[in-house]
């Protein structure tokens, strides 16, 4: 993995992330599914943006949010994705480019404003996401520039993608290429409603064309319809793709050709909001990956980088996780 | 104060904040007042924004700060500022109608965006601030219904109303109609740099026609351009106006007639970011002087909302001060 001027390339949906606080009877009375990502419309959007309470605004996107952490890390990265030039997209762009990753994905001039995603954060520390994909569902194969992803030591694509009906031509691209060019590609499942809207093309992509798989206990099992996490491993074993697998609580898991390693989890200082667990995970994961960790050290860092993720509100990390990874013995 | 729909009316300016940290030298390198709030214009938000770090937008501005600290502990509130019909000015409407704050300002259809605020946490929790006022600037006395003055106790008017040109006016026209209800008029200095900008109206001001100034130390010392808090305690006793002076960790101290009232601060838990500590100190206040609170009592309150703001990143309370407040044993 030498000669890349990026250590991942994350192409994904550009979204700017409405925080705030609810109650379980405020999920129930809206029929939203605690811990899910569901799509809506934009009256959609805005029924529920009207019900909903006072909220925080900051950039999110599930790969976005990976990049961010690589880059927190001190990886070098880069990010595609579909912004309108308007003030959401503004930010979006800015915090993005903030933390170093390279971005210069057109912006949309016309069409439906920058991507939001209405999250409600119980006082579980759960959320529950309600995303209206806005001029995300413009991204196309065009915007993924073959030299971006030749440059990028992995290319990281999250399952959402499939949502907006353009993007996965432009997932299924980017892939092509990075192949062409000896690079990787990773994947992560996104989310289990999502990987149960796209099962068959999901597992066609695992088998075939996937080198690094991430997904929670849930996704893995949508997946393969099994009910159990080891009935999941036993269709990951010996398969293609290295597969990063997330249990929360319970840490993570490895699995890589017919080995399994299992990792602990990093003690988390608190429980205040899950959001972006996995896609901090991801991150820490990557950085490893892309900078020579053994497997088990990659999976490490990841549980590191979402420990600090669930400490606080938000999907960004709130704190120079390279400063975190070397108070916690990074690199070893 | 019987008869009233609201407890407080805000006015003030109608701003969005973006919050980033930085360290110390970002602000030296960019010649900013650590602390302050200064008055920037596009081209310098614009620059400034691109220099600065990722960030985290909430709702803001002073006044309407206050307002959702009053809104927060169970009190009737209403606020009058003008935002842009754009994405950044449907945040703000919508937040500040979350917490269920009589909001009905027209936006602008054209003209500047909705203002914002650039602000600078650094290391120490200190805030620095860089206001563009945006739509701001359009605010002016047709603004202010007649009738929405009327019916609240107190009007809560902030300093910085002096900078956009035409709100000094909507501010005399509200202080002149509460006052021919028999009602009574508030004012925040605001900022040092704000009293220094504005010292002789303001000084006339509290003379004349404010029932009730909250200031910090550095403020009220600004006004009378006196070196020591004693000097400007003597200015103001016996004064017309009942004042309430924050001391930061020296608490506060309200000054009525001859009387000076000393208030130990709240234990704080943390302290995160001080953004927002004298907007809270100031709804606590509010909140008890209009439900019948010794003065004292109103004092403590504030010192309770200010402790809780100072916790957490952002000027708005993240839990219900109405709790917090019961917690501490008020009502007392």
């Amino acid at each position: 993995m030498s000669n890349a001027t990026y250590d991942v390339l994350g192409i994904g949906n550009a979204i700017v992330d409405v925080l705030a606080s609810a109650e379980d009877h405020f999920l129930a009375r809206h029929g939203l599914a605690k811990g899910a990502m569901q799509l809506i419309d934009s009256d959609e959007a805005e029924r529920l943006y009207l019900a909903m309470g006072a909220g925080v605004e900051a950039s999110g996107g599930s790969a976005a949010n990976t990049i961010a952490g690589v880059a927190s890390l001190g990886g070098k990265t880069a990010f595609v994705g579909k912004v309108k030039r308007d003030q959401l997209g503004e930010i979006f762009a800015h915090d993005v480019r903030a933390l170093g990753v390279h971005f210069d994905t057109p912006m949309a001039d016309d069409g439906p404003p920058t991507a939001r995603c209405l999250i409600l954060v119980t006082p579980d520390a759960q959320r529950t996401m309600n995303t209206y994909l806005g001029a995300c569902v413009t991204l196309g194969p065009s915007d993924v520039s073959p030299d971006l992803v030749r440059a990028a030591k992995v290319t990281y694509l999250e399952g959402y993608l499939w949502d907006p009906p353009a993007a996965k031509e432009a997932f299924r691209a980017a892939s092509r290429i990075a192949h062409e060019a000896s690079r990787e590609v990773a994947l992560t499942l996104s989310d289990a409603f999502c990987v149960d809207r796209y099962r068959a093309e999901f597992r066609d992509l695992v088998a075939t064309s996937i080198d690094l798989l991430f997904a929670n206990e849930n996704e893995i099992c949508s997946l393969y319809e099994v009910d159990t996490f080891d009935e999941a491993l036993q269709h990951l074993r010996g398969g293609r793709a290295l597969a990063a697998l997330t249990r929360s609580e319970k840490g993570s898991v490895i699995v890589s050709g017919d080995d399994v390693h299992v990792i602990d989890p990093a003690p988390a200082s608190k429980l205040v909001d899950t959001t972006g667990a996995g896609d901090q995970y991801a991150a820490g994961f990557l950085y490893g990956y892309t900078h020579g960790y053994d497997l088990p050290s990659c999976g490490r860092l990841g549980g590191v980088a979402a420990a600090e993720v669930i400490s606080h509100y938000g999907a960004r990390p709130a704190t120079s996780l390279r400063d975190l990874a070397r108070a916690n013995g990074f690199p070893r």
